[in-house]
């Protein structure tokens, strides 16, 4: 549990990320200048609570110590870990935002730092994280029974079992209002039928939201299926060129049979829906630039030691733009998205501010990992490089939960007032 | 006087722009969501205090109303207006964060709200502004003794007296390290040779701020120079392709005589100069994200209004995403240089933050209104339609005060140690 | 005429351009390997007739001796200069394709070759000769009767008379078939009505080719108004911000009589304005190259000459990156244009062909002149270092004739089947 | 051989694919112009000889129906197939540009033509193919003595042997002028220390031509190696992140001892090697371009196909915009490339030209592969649609054989007479 973690050692997790950053002391540079910090560039460490900072050294440290060690097995092999989510679990980073049901409680920006922390490693283990918290605990905290929320959060919260979020389908990846998937009211219950494709975590999950459009009054609502339900089937979707460590599948329901407790009773409408991606997508929002500071971290320090023509190729010009052009854009990622969250925490948000950093937090963390790959050269091929993997995967999140270009067009109704989607 | 402003009326200063947006009661949608504000779009407003909403509304109210209908006056003539600098002076637009001396005593924060309401009419309007403000009365203010600062600052603030700063060469843009004027002292004070260009202001000035090296101990320092001296002349540059409405010219110091009490006494090197630098380049970062707002603004009015094809051009894909691009950069910029004005009220801010904000914000002002131009078809041609005169505008705000290049170095150092800046 | 001009000396015409490259005998490196002429780096001298070369020679020449000395004049003042269209018809550069007439007779890309060496020196000169040979001698030559080429070509090929064409309407910029100016036939005659804007050499045309709908069938024909015509106006628009050396105005027709012989008989719908465009457009795809080289020349020679940190601009690698991406577009571009040039001649040419040149060249010029203007740093303010120029200039040849997007979606369409223009 | 491919059929070898391509008497549209051609949109093909058109339908049948279903399993699962070369040299697409020891002879062009038929499929596949050609055919032809040529050139083109090309050092990758390795002349030949990185083919290589600094005169020379000499290892680089169709490794070389005639006599510095270099580049500028077509060929079709807010995708400006812009490089980069090879063919290359295509190729082929991957969407994640795997492959391709940087520095110095390779 977090309350916990926080008398753990803040020892350095790894050789490139420090914690407890705060020296004000030493920090302080003469006459009203401050130095300057290029880890944290404009200062964000003095944004945040104590707590907030505590809860992202843990983060961190868990993740350096034990996620790092296994990602490339996990990128090479596209086996999924089941020993992940309990661990997180057991430091309380799964539904952190949540009141009760053994979860922490913690501010939104919170959860965005440990999304960070996570996908520092890999955008895969964030994924599987997101989906857990924001796409599983979220709908049930928010549309559930308590006697839902009794029997699930608690042990999602654990990761004892692992959730998946069935609302993408084959033929509707941008436009989920054209969604197939069809309940049907029947004696004791309800009975599902459709698809759902590229769903992580669906090959393991235990228990799944299905978004489905209910056929007596033609309103999408969720349900909670469970693993082994009769006509329920989750087959893996193997040979991804990313997102390797994390497990990613298709949903088939024939005549699945729910019992009327399956329902999320206060979910109605697709924007019940929506509003699972806005908290995923904020969280995303966080992690993609965890993942672009680890491309700069990574490609700086090979920069630093490896020489060409006899100089460090730190030295040269066209490397330090690269490292400058990435570093600007995840301070000002970061700010944005520090902005979102103190505004969530508020419930003053709108979900086009989550559009905003999503979008521009995805676009540009997979446009500026490119640039800096090309730094490693040759070694850029090498996944031990862990550049690479994370070009790759940003690809894929800058596509997921709402594509670069459905985010312009959903801030291009809200800026002119007209909607160009099916333009 | 901004006190006495903040009794104005805060009527609408123009179609497209509002003030004080602050309705709490009917900003919030259902369900814990806000709703949007495309004008305001991470809610910047709520982290402005009241009096730095007064002070903005005040600026811009006064800009639309009385600097808009003369600018395309000023670009077309290359014209300086002599009348602009008092009617700043009146509201307490100069030297706003300077206590005493009839100055307003702002946050930093006011002062960039002030810069970008003066640079959503004109880059040349806030460059006048800025040199008054942050390179004439700052180094004053912070470098000189009581009777220099009782001398100029209250004349300078009310606008009455127009000043100039002199430390650009014609030999040495990005690297003042270079500086070729010197002082030499002699009988009863200083004797100053050397030239200077590209000085804003400068024929029109009153009152120059020359850095020069010092014979005797070959450390750069700041004089006070007054017009009319003897061997001082600063002619105009005509026919620039941007920044007309502005006046810029050289600076030639032919055995200028000073007397000893022209020197600022605790300027002490380039890094005083850099001092002015910092507060300058901290102004400008939030005066170009002003022109790009227009830029955007003016842009989807005309593609609301415009049709081609029988629509409206908003409504076409290509346009939105235009318009969206530019309208996110806006966001972060504005929220980046928040954070850095807080940290600079706090005497918390770094150079480099400053670099990175100067820099992030007059590139991306540049690259969006260059690319929201193209909106305006054949119309981006003529000069009514002010979005070529930013365009045209902004690329000097991206090489004055530190080009782009520059900046990226600063920070690469910063970085990674190296200095590049040679290389 | 061009026949006469072969004799002309080719001395060089100014410090940076030189004609005659082909110098085979030093030309060759050892080892079966070229030396690598910068100026023309993928050598598209040897893929050009002697007798192009010819015209490319003579063309520079003037353009370098008689059109630069006159272009800031031009551009400070909006002064339509008449002298120019009779000395480029003294050396045979108008109408230059059209057999007979007095015209040259040459191939496309000789057409091509005068475009990129007027627009070396200026767009504005470019857009008036364009107009004279693509918009007014083409379709006259093309479309109209002996009695009609004989009364105007010889006149037009002189340079004695201007020519204007109207097509583009106020509301219908990128849609020409919107268009509202109408022909009815009358006794005698027809009498037009309608208005045309942002119509080049307009104000100072004595010949306007007019494109109206004809009430009696629908159809959209060509008509040849001459100036002074009763109810024909043609007022200048100024203050332009860009092309500022050539002169722009609107055609006003109220209920304008012209006989029946103004019509052009064999114009039948807008694929003849569009026959007029695909010419014009061509011979862009060539000029804007010519643009690009001299901001590449200009900025280059800057740059060795520009010292900061004691060693020229051109040694720092963030600088010769920008010239290199610059460089290479050019020849990409130039070879390109030459390929479509040849299918010209042979009539093989598809206009999609030239929708691909267009944009391409126009949108690489615009984008990279931008970019080799920030080395000039300062400088890039004066118009006497040109390059600033040219980058205003660029951005309306991006736009004219088919804007950027729209020629993108004119290749949409012929790659996906799909229109989708009013998407 | 390609001598007798010419009788094969021509049928279709993919249903995106066509050969033969010409078609005179339907390919003209009415009124001297030529209908669109949106596979080959500046008319490519008129400008190859009949031979060309041959060969190049020959490799693309054979890379459609015999490389194409073998690609998932390769890059599935890293291994090298040893049965490709041996079928490629069957059909002459070995050292094709090689007179005599069974090669073909063809034109420079035509060895571009099969580098893009591969690439086409996978630029794994095409690197194989061009080290054979390119760097190790190549250099026994140009440096060898008959002897050598007799001895290995005939089992080469016929793919019964695979050579590797050793050059670059862990510790010098874009500056070859450190190399570190050693030959020594000794009693009946020479000893050879070193080591060398990231070489193609090298695991599974039968003959290696290793670059070595002579110890008597300091020069850089080949040397042919074959397996299996004492001291010579060359294990494969697994785990890498592109490219994997194909096998990587480095070469070790612990004082082993070569005969004599080892040496490539005619090899003299390094300007030998990179003689090779020049040949390879120019077939890699050919092989991205069918990379890149292969991205736009599938995107397109999916685009097509897969619908969204009830349209296909391919009817949205924003997708629209990405398929063009990508197609119009394809066209440009074909044609210089074009260009390239008939001034190779003549022996008026530059490298300079060289570096120029294989530069703006690959960044080309890199960047657009990366837009048009976002097409599709989620999908762009699974390995059966193949856009991703070019993505990864074509960072390598622009990385190695001279990264984008040093290319750029190239042409740089060649721009400005400075060289810049070490600022």
């Amino acid at each position: 549990m977090l309350s916990s973690t926080r008398q753990m050692s803040s020892k350095i997790a790894g050789p490139a990320l420090r914690v407890s950053k705060h020296v004000p002391a030493t920090h302080r540079a003469a006459s009203g200048l401050a130095k300057f910090d290029w880890e944290d560039p404009l200062n964000l460490e003095s944004q945040l609570t104590d707590e907030e900072i505590a809860i992202r050294d843990t983060a961190r440290e868990y993740c350096q110590e034990n996620l790092l060690p296994r990602v490339l097995h996990g990128w090479r092999t596209e086996e999924f870990d089941y020993g992940i989510l309990p661990e997180m679990g057991k430091l309380g980073l799964l539904g952190p935002t949540i009141q009760g049901y053994g979860c922490a409680g913690t501010s939104n920006v919170a959860y965005g730092l440990i999304a960070r922390e996570i996908e520092r490693v890999d955008s895969g283990y964030r994924s599987t994280a997101s989906v857990q918290s924001s796409l599983v605990m979220h709908p049930i905290n928010e549309f559930g029974t308590d006697a839902q929320k009794e029997k699930y959060l608690p042990r999602l919260a654990r990761g004892e079992i692992v959730g998946a979020f069935g609302l993408t389908e084959p033929n509707h990846g941008s436009d989920p209002a054209g969604m197939e998937t069809m309940a049907e009211e029947i004696d004791g219950g309800f009975v599902i039928n459709g698809s759902k494709t590229w769903i992580s975590n669906a090959p393991a999950a235990d228990v799944f939201i299905i978004w489905a459009r209910c056929k007596w009054d033609n309103r999408v609502r969720g349900f909670i299926l469970d693993k082994g339900m009769k006509g329920l089937t989750a087959p893996a979707i193997k040979n991804k060129v990313a997102l390797r460590a994390s497990i990613t599948g298709s949903i088939f329901m024939d005549s699945v049979q729910v019992p009327h407790d399956a329902l999320l009773p206060k979910s109605n409408g697709l924007s019940s829906a929506f509003s699972c991606l806005n908290s995923a997508r904020f969280g995303i929002s966080w992690g993609v630039m965890g993942a672009l500071e680890d491309c700069i971290y990574r490609t700086r320090e090979y920069a630093l030691e490896r020489h060409q023509f006899k100089r460090p190729l730190a030295s040269f010009q066209l490397v330090q733009k690269k490292l400058v052009d990435a570093h600007t854009e995840v301070a000002l990622g970061l700010h944005a998205s520090l902005q979102v969250g103190r505004l969530k925490d508020l419930d003053k948000v709108a979900p086009e501010m989550i559009s905003m950093v999503k979008r521009n937090n995805c676009g540009k963390a997979l446009q500026h990992s490119r640039i800096v790959l090309d730094i490693l050269g040759g070694n850029a091929c090498a996944d031990e490089y862990h550049v690479g993997r994370h070009v790759a995967n940003l690809q894929v999140t800058n596509t997921y939960e709402g594509t670069n270009d459905v985010h312009a067009l959903i801030l291009g109704k809200a800026i002119t007032g007209i909607a160009a989607f099916a333009n």
